[in-house]
């Protein structure tokens, strides 16, 4: 027997969000997002957040995240994020692309988390001398966190505030949003556009969905026709959206998205209590969502590998590895790991 | 009864590739078009083109069009296009953007093809003078083309000789390269690699996928780092890209994708000979493929709509309207409409 | 003796703006435009256009009319011009590159001229369907145009009006403004912003300067920061503009540049009558200001020619060349092409 | 008696430079770059370098940096440098925007200067993984570096062989060029070509010029095309080009450049020992060239300013100012504000 913990990203379509797309697949449909599942999108994210919600419906996190920052964003105006954030290493320079060569400014920050007065460093050695500089436009948080760390409501708000007092225009990366949902047991307003976000990237590929992400705009239905001309000029727009949308709508319908983000976050708790309790093993972050990092020998992580257990070295790294639970790992994949450590 | 002839964007997908999707769920897979469908793709294609292909596979053909002409023409670089092609008026300028300001230029000529005395005189009229002018880089076939009319193999072949001879590099618009094949009756690699074409955009969704594309290049194995580096930046690599990969697979297996356009084709044709029998009705342009587009009078035209007989009315034409004919397209849909031209 | 009439582009610098030169080179003086020169432009050309106008000095008219697009063009926006226009064909896509991939619509018209028919069967051709197609956005005429004729105040004011009329901005690309404010005798307003113009690209090194021109945005001040951060981000924001703004104040100042282009258009109209007086040689366009187009034989010009009478034999004909007359040519060169032609 | 140290951008023209100017301004010249001033600029500068050199004559710094880098990088290419450099935090990103989104990279370092280790802690933190991360294209060095250091011939061999290994180009920012040589003593090619730097922004605007600044590619021609079109394409193609070159050959005829460094090299030292004999005030760096930044009081400070003393407090410091030297600071200025400080 073996067991991948190396991705969410590698997980099946959750049988629930298949059959939304099988029921979606009858007869013609309008294309290009004027379908009747699309057209449902705005109400019901309306309905999910308590508010006003702009939806746009594409593929990947990556563009989702692009089209955000690039919407709220000059070419001349710099984007705060925490150096270990996906758009700033993983995504080849996507927002870069989108907005015709804005600046990401990395800030370090412990336990993956970007901190009010990090910020607020970052931008003053960033924000220079009128028209030489980088103008200070966006602060874009990921939660959960690229550390399997999650930002508290008072954290998000702590950092909106700072952002909002300068000018700057917040953004969420919730590519794991679920699970730090299912994790905070708040309501997804509380910690969003009630805390200050003005735009998220809901994520639902990892947790259950085939190619689905809806990127959410809060209370600004001005920034629609910026963002749709975007999706439209990369290429995002797909003709059958229905079938984007049909995942969409099912993934929230019933907390089914909370759902399957907290078995994935049970998986990780175990694995987080059994690292806890070994004699070498260490964790590298508080496990609050559904990664695990864990700090070890290499010997110990060889012999996981010989065991047949998947999971990702860190780059650069033979001491560290992550492992990432997801809403199709099964209590027996869990205990192997666990079997495995000891 | 109603019936939709607006779009072959608008169907459905096609039962053998959803259950080729349902195939490809089970169990984890490696992420980024790393998985066991995305890498038979080169092979898969090689033997369907019977030279070496480099496939790219996306979602869409408006990004398969945009990465291929990007990756062969520098931001001063012109691309020249039918004016009807879809590059020129229904993507927003994704090439433009993709190609960081590249130019299209666009070709008039009737059938909505192209013709080597059209081509030439263009790229006379816009080489210019050196450093101060656009560069004739590229050339974009449509096949079928937006008229639903097909190029032979040796206009092909006269055309990409013409581009070839002055140093550009060619491409082939194939959104219903199905049709085209299905309709010439030829094997895909003659109108393609064998008549001059490097690059095609070989397209799936308009026949019977959900949002599956690839694009193909032949023999020029060197513009891969390229094409996947723009597909990553622009947020177009799935994670999940065993989806894309496992329809396109079972797309062209056992020439199911032939079988589908037939299908179509078999269809329009069935409705082109009754306008060519009508009294007023007429043809706009040669039925070669799934398309057809018929001149009449407003009176005819509002008297299908009030058949629930749903089209196109041409933009800024009230006398010219397309039907487009698809995979899913009944027979008893196409008899309906003859019946309610009559 | 030889005479040169290939382009006011030669010309050398003016004694008078040499001086201009020469007398802002003392001591040290604040660096990118914040001078004192700098400092004086709004208020000058404010008043030369009896109006408010925000002035951005630069270094080449392709980059005013570049940043003059690009402030009122988004990247999905399309710029409407003549098919001859300079930013169509001599710019190398300069205007895509700060516009990001805007498009250019080139429109065809007799005498080198936009009439609003044309623009508005472009509009009409071009403004697509929603997202899918490029958003009509500016449009750019040429005063004095490319053949070198010349826009009246009304034909000014019909076609700002259609632009505005449907959102688009209007641009003036004035390389040759001075020649045509000397031709039409009117109050430089008249045929500016009093006609509609809300940008004018003011040129001033054809006419005597050396590398000065000037972005005028008329009543719009909050296109300042737009400009002048596209203005720095090319690397167009000198350290020293002082000598830029210098010549452009010392060019305006007492009519000077009036009187050089009144000298120029001079020169073109004596050559002109010379034409129109001669047995085979034609006029291919009305000579309004300061170029003439000479329709004529290959043995005719070739003498010319043998003469070491220099001018530009137009790109792809044997039987049409330019002659552009500037502030620098004198009498003697002026009679002896006339002698030549005969 | 005022005196003005804030920046040697803010100084006049030199007299020589000034003359060759005028002695440019006679008769017609070939647009465009094609005059006889111009044609010989690839001569003179492989002279100068004793090597192969391919030079783009611009106007400024930020473009000549620019149009080096965009011509080396690819969009997904990352660019290393100093986090003190111009090209990061004074050109409000036109890298980014000449060079389509690519990324630079800004490493840390005492004496405002790179090191090998940190060069490659800096490439390993920023390689990534493949297609996911930003791709290290090239190292751009400052010289004199922008805290008015120099690096040494075996500094910039070291970094440039460290670069090279990994297949980055390098490139060397020369806004103050001059000094840099006047300082070393060495042959320009030194610390250069011979030191493996590809490509050098050869100031010479701040160093007594108007606007003249050269890009100079070392042994690789074929990166002229790219180079020209760029220039092209931004507006930096000046239509009298000749006045530009003809500051370029003047400048470097002779020695001037050194001789003009040498002087504001010599002012800088004198206050340097000043500073350094002083009972408060204090060097920030070591004196290399002709930039002085002294730490003192703000009551210090206050006093130079009200003394008429005009220099630049470092932002957000007020413990920190610089005093920059040019061609034209005369003995009297030093060693008034000598006196001041006392």
């Amino acid at each position: 027997m073996s067991a991948n913990f190396r991705s969410d990203n590698e997980t099946p379509v959750a049988d629930a969000i298949m059959e939304a797309i099988l029921e979606a697949n009858h007869g013609t449909a309008w294309a290009y997002a004027d379908d009747d599942w699309s057209n449902q999108l705005d109400q019901a994210f309306s309905e999910l957040f308590r508010t006003q919600a702009t939806v746009v419906p594409v593929s990947t996190g990556t563009v989702a995240n692009s089209i955000a920052l690039a919407t709220v964003t000059p070419p001349w105006g710099s984007v705060f994020c925490h150096s270990g954030a996906h758009i700033y290493g993983d995504e080849c320079g996507a927002p870069e692309f989108y907005g015709n060569g804005l600046r990401l400014v990395p800030i370090n920050g412990g336990h993956a988390k970007v901190t009010p007065d990090a910020l607020e460093r970052a931008v003053r050695a960033n924000e220079g001398h009128g028209v030489h500089s980088y103008k200070p436009s966006a602060l874009s948080l990921t939660q959960a966190t690229e550390g399997g760390t999650i930002y508290s409501i008072d954290e998000v708000r702590a950092l909106c505030d700072s952002a909002h007092a300068i000018g700057m225009n917040t953004h969420m990366d919730g590519a794991r949003f679920g699970n730090a949902i299912a994790s905070l047991g708040c309501h997804p307003a509380e910690v969003t556009v009630e805390a200050g976000i003005d735009m998220l990237s809901f994520g639902a590929s990892k947790n259950g969905c085939m190619a689905a992400e809806a990127l959410v705009i809060f209370n600004q239905p001005q920034w629609r026709e910026t963002a749709e001309r975007l999706r439209k000029r990369s290429g995002h727009l797909l003709s059958k959206m229905r079938y984007v949308s049909a995942q969409l709508l099912a993934y929230i319908e019933n907390d089914l998205w909370l759902e399957m983000a907290r078995h994935a976050n049970r998986q990780a708790a175990k694995f987080a209590e059994a690292v806890e309790n070994h004699a070498e093993a260490n964790l590298e972050y508080p496990v609050d969502a559904n990664e695990v990092f864990v700090k070890w020998t290499k010997e110990g992580f060889d012999h996981l590998i010989s065991q047949d257990i998947q999971f990702q070295l860190w780059p650069g790294r033979d001491d560290l590895a992550r492992f990432v639970f997801g809403h199709s790992t099964s209590d027996e994949e869990t205990e192997l790991l666990i079997k495995c450590i000891h």
